[in-house]
């Protein structure tokens, strides 16, 4: 089994703490280790014959570095695609690589900026779904909704046929209305769209030239497989690859069209870590729900349900409630936390003020 | 004319920009220069003969540094209580010291922490009230109130005698209750005592010995008169003053029994600047209401009417409205606007927490 982690996003929803050379994934918010080092973590146990972590440029500098520790632990590679195409070219990319390998290689495929707070749950589903990838199925891990979140992605399975899962794909549902997302957490088909995948290299390679094969064809004549794990002599190749390989979700490209697509439904404590305000859910709060992250300490006087990131200072709150606040040493964020997601409209504002040395 | 600035607040109020060694009246809130420093600005085109600062130890040597640039124009004083004992031993000493060199010299007192933004106004006032001091009367300058404040005294002018100030007072009253406070500022016989007072250094040291003996005694045979204004040959003896002199306010010790109290109301765009609340009133906001102070720059979305000191950072408000936002490199500070007196309980807490070398 192969673990490949999508790490190249640029997650401007956690400025003014993530930035352009040091996103989301490679941040320290939960505790010393990022989120990118607690997801290599968190598969070691499965023991993966290797993990390929797929990043951009910018990133992979600050990657390497993060991955050194885990390299007596299990072999580590790191691949940095030239510019963004989305999930596609980089699922295809690293298939091409496991299965010029290995060309019954079983991959896992996980974002690198999720949040699992039950790890020997996680570790169970994967060893589960892995079982049926060998068996030929697209497997989707699908989350147990916990709200009628309309931001995410939404799985329907099919559960007549079986009693126990995986269950067939009925169909992917992109970002439902509200009334929608809340008829689908009343059901129990519905799961949400984690970005988890598993499946053999050869299996997503094939359905690739069948639904989407302008993204699939380039990859073709990629041969990594020359028993020598040294993928920076792919670079150049993979550069000219992707100066004209369309952009495309995975989901768009693949599974909303497949056949052999099957969920799993999985209940293990998952966050997207989405923006700050889904930090309360999985940080230790105080009686006040104040979530202090890297503070000398804090100050309440009557505030309460706040998060506050000010690292080394004492922060004082008075009377406030349902604020984040993020300090940094060039810039100081203060947001109501259901308005956590217009964070990305102060990072263009700055794009737009000539203030890039902030992003 | 000689002018004595009260200046050893330790304005709590303004933490975490204020500290012991570095209290309100020696911040740079306003601009570069600090409230003290713009308190002698104010005054030396009066031409005073002298101004004699009183401040604490652990002051005096800040008060020293920023008092320089001014000897050229005005010989300035500096002495330091060996402890706070509220403003009556304070201004009995500093009458002491000025009668001792001119026996009828006029000394007008003025707070170190006031905002006043019509500075001709007050000095037309001040020069008034010299006028009157000559004549014996222990002038106070009385505020024309804006709004029904709490938290001030007010003075009861009678006006019954004479169409044109200054007015004898009928009486000083401390802290009314809302529907007093609304009352007074209704009728045009209540001033806010601003702190502000001129007399004779002759006049108060009688109005001391009459009304509060036991304070006046002690400093009766401290004779500074000997031409030379060496006020550090002065502080072993005040020392020993002050270890045992009563801690009075002038307002309770003298002007709520003297009989030659009278009144000069003054509207001159003053304020206390008491806490963080105030600053809106005397610093210029943006178009949303934001007061920023020594930030790189605001970046707004949906914020309004907050006030933010950042030096050198961006700060960016999303959502936010009736804030106050203080960053240092120790401590931050995020507090609702109406809560700004509620500071004083943060500093409160760190003295109980040990954090100490906060304050």
């Amino acid at each position: 089994m192969y673990v490949v982690i999508l790490a190249g996003g640029s997650g401007t929803r956690f400025w003014p703490l993530s930035r352009k050379k040091s996103p989301k994934q490679l941040m320290s918010i939960i505790g010393g280790r990022s989120m990118l080092q607690r997801t290599i973590e968190r598969v070691i146990p499965l023991a993966p014959r290797r993990i390929l972590i797929v990043t951009n440029q910018a990133q992979a500098g600050v990657t390497e570095e993060q991955i050194r520790l885990y390299r007596s632990a299990v072999p580590v590679e790191v691949i940095a695609e030239p510019v963004g195409r989305n999930t596609a070219p980089a699922i295809a990319l690293a298939a091409r690589i496991i299965t010029s390998h290995d060309p019954t290689g079983v991959m896992v495929v996980l974002p690198a900026d999720h949040f699992i707070r039950n790890e020997e749950g996680f570790r169970s589903v994967i060893a589960e779904a892995c079982h049926h990838a060998a068996n030929g199925w697209l497997v989707t891990i699908g989350i147990t909704p916990t709200r009628p979140e309309t931001g995410y992605g939404y799985i329907e399975a099919d559960r007549s046929s079986r009693s126990l899962p995986p269950f067939p794909v009925r169909r992917f549902v992109e970002k439902p209305p509200l009334e929608k997302a809340m008829e689908y957490i009343q059901s129990d088909s519905f799961s949400w769209n984690s970005g988890m995948f598993v499946w053999r290299g050869s299996t997503i390679l094939d359905a690739l030239e069948r639904h989407a094969p302008d993204i699939a064809a380039p990859f073709a004549p990629l041969d990594a497989g020359d028993g020598v794990w040294d993928l920076s002599d792919l670079e150049p190749r993979v550069a000219a690859i992707y100066g004209s390989v369309r952009s495309e979700s995975i989901d768009y490209a693949v599974m909303e069209k497949a056949e052999n697509v099957c969920v799993i439904p999985a209940d293990i404590g998952w966050s997207d870590v989405g923006s700050w305000s889904a930090l309360p859910e999985i940080l230790p709060a105080d009686h006040q729900g104040i979530v202090a992250i890297g503070t000398r300490g804090v100050v309440s006087i009557g505030a309460a349900d706040s998060v506050v990131h000010a690292p080394g200072k004492v922060a004082a709150l008075v009377g406030v409630r349902d604020l984040i606040v993020v300090d940094t040493p060039d810039a100081l964020l203060v947001a109501r936390i259901d308005q956590a997601q217009e964070v990305r409209k102060v990072v263009e504002r700055l794009e737009q003020s000539g203030d890039g040395d902030l992003l």
